[in-house]
């Protein structure tokens, strides 16, 4: 419970969730959860916490999942995994049936940063939104892509989570190696 | 009423919705509405009527605005404010609610266009679409963002108003100062 | 019904809808549904059959004709026309009604590219999504358009209803001329 300005802020949480029906069964190494955790550490200036969990492609394992992380405090929830267009791949879905808001904005530059290397960038369905007072952000699967669409959105992402949480006594504010990632606030902000 | 081809056609008007908690208590003054006005006085070469309104970011008042503006005869109505990721920000919801077909190439260009200034532009929510005869687009909230945004997409509304008019005895024709911006209608439209 | 192993794979059909009120009424000659069938021979290396349809503008007859060319075994449907924002035009909402998945890459890559022609390409509502077994892709109604269009996703498409048919027994594979169309396949695909 907060106590007015003496209080500390809360330790930042990520929630990092990888969807695939083979990890989540063991069938194989998961991949996609440590490149996201790698690159969290490389840019994050500031404390953090790693929530990592995996799931089959199932839509409500992955939508459950997205809103435990974000009601257990996560401010941010990234998604590695099912964005495709074979049969079992939902993650958006998922993501969308949590979100009350949507950003199409992350997907769109996803894409358009991914349409630079293979035209089939197209097929990805990634998105995201806002559940709860978490940022949620679906990414591809392959660890390459997953560097080329967080280098892209991440300057972003602190000042989204920043906007996200302006009614929040004790804001998460993420910091970023500049050197990095130049996270980008308006003035004042 | 239509009395056939003796009748002049309707005055041309045009609702601006500003969207904001603060402008709408009078708690600081609104820059968003007067920017768009002044921009449309600058490039529109017919005459026309300004509907200018202000509501807080409220989900339904938002909604019914736009809806009344539509149905009291704007052939565009342009929305400032509420687009963001904040709890608050609610413009983008409202939208859709009210319009039965959606343009999502308006929010994809302004976003692409407003990333060349800032990384955050992904953060935007803004869309477009058709509420009974009138055009509703969504606008930043600041005024140098608004023209970035107009000039980019007022080259396809008047024929935009065009085609929502295609079934209107006396559709409006928005005509554009052709060294400010060039509207494009294709050949015999 | 499959036989294992010495199955031949199934004929590879796909559907062709042109949606126009005045094509259905015979009023004018379509023009949009030959250039995808020439456009398709132009850029196909195995041997496919063509089912052409005409509807008018209506959302039921276009939701209902999808349907039945996915449900008939087409892996691709392409719509031309009716994606516009005037009142009759609603192929985009007869598409996503239809669809369990929507693939908005599709759209965002078609509008970016027509816009290096015409600055109202954002009025274009096109979109793409999954049918059943098969990819749904909507197109503008002019030939110089369709074939700007389909020149841009055309390379993402073999591989797309790869991935939608990763359980079927026969999957139908799709393959290209290179000197017309770079198909893209992952490594290992």
């Amino acid at each position: 419970m907060s106590h007015g300005h003496l209080a500390e802020p809360a330790v930042i949480k990520i929630g990092i969730l990888t969807v695939s029906d083979r990890a989540s069964q063991g069938a194989y190494a998961d991949e996609g959860g440590p490149a996201i955790e790698a690159y969290l550490n490389e840019v994050l200036t500031v404390p953090w916490q790693a929530d990592c969990r995996i799931v089959p492609d199932d839509l409500d394992e992955i939508a459950t999942t997205i809103k435990a992380l974000a009601h257990e405090g996560c401010c941010l929830v990234v998604t590695t995994g099912g964005t495709g267009p074979a049969p079992r791949d939902v993650t958006p879905e998922a993501t969308e049936q949590v979100c009350t808001k949507l950003l199409p904005g992350f997907g769109e530059l996803m894409r358009q940063v991914s349409l630079q290397y293979v035209p089939t960038a197209i097929l990805s369905r990634q998105t995201a939104g806002v559940c709860g007072r978490a940022l949620v952000v679906n990414l591809p699967g392959r660890p390459k892509s997953i560097r080329e669409c967080l280098d892209a959105i991440f300057p972003a992402i602190p000042y989204c989570i920043d906007l996200i949480h302006t009614d929040t006594q004790q804001p998460p504010r993420l910091e970023t190696d500049p050197n990095r990632v130049q996270a980008f606030r308006p003035k004042g902000a």
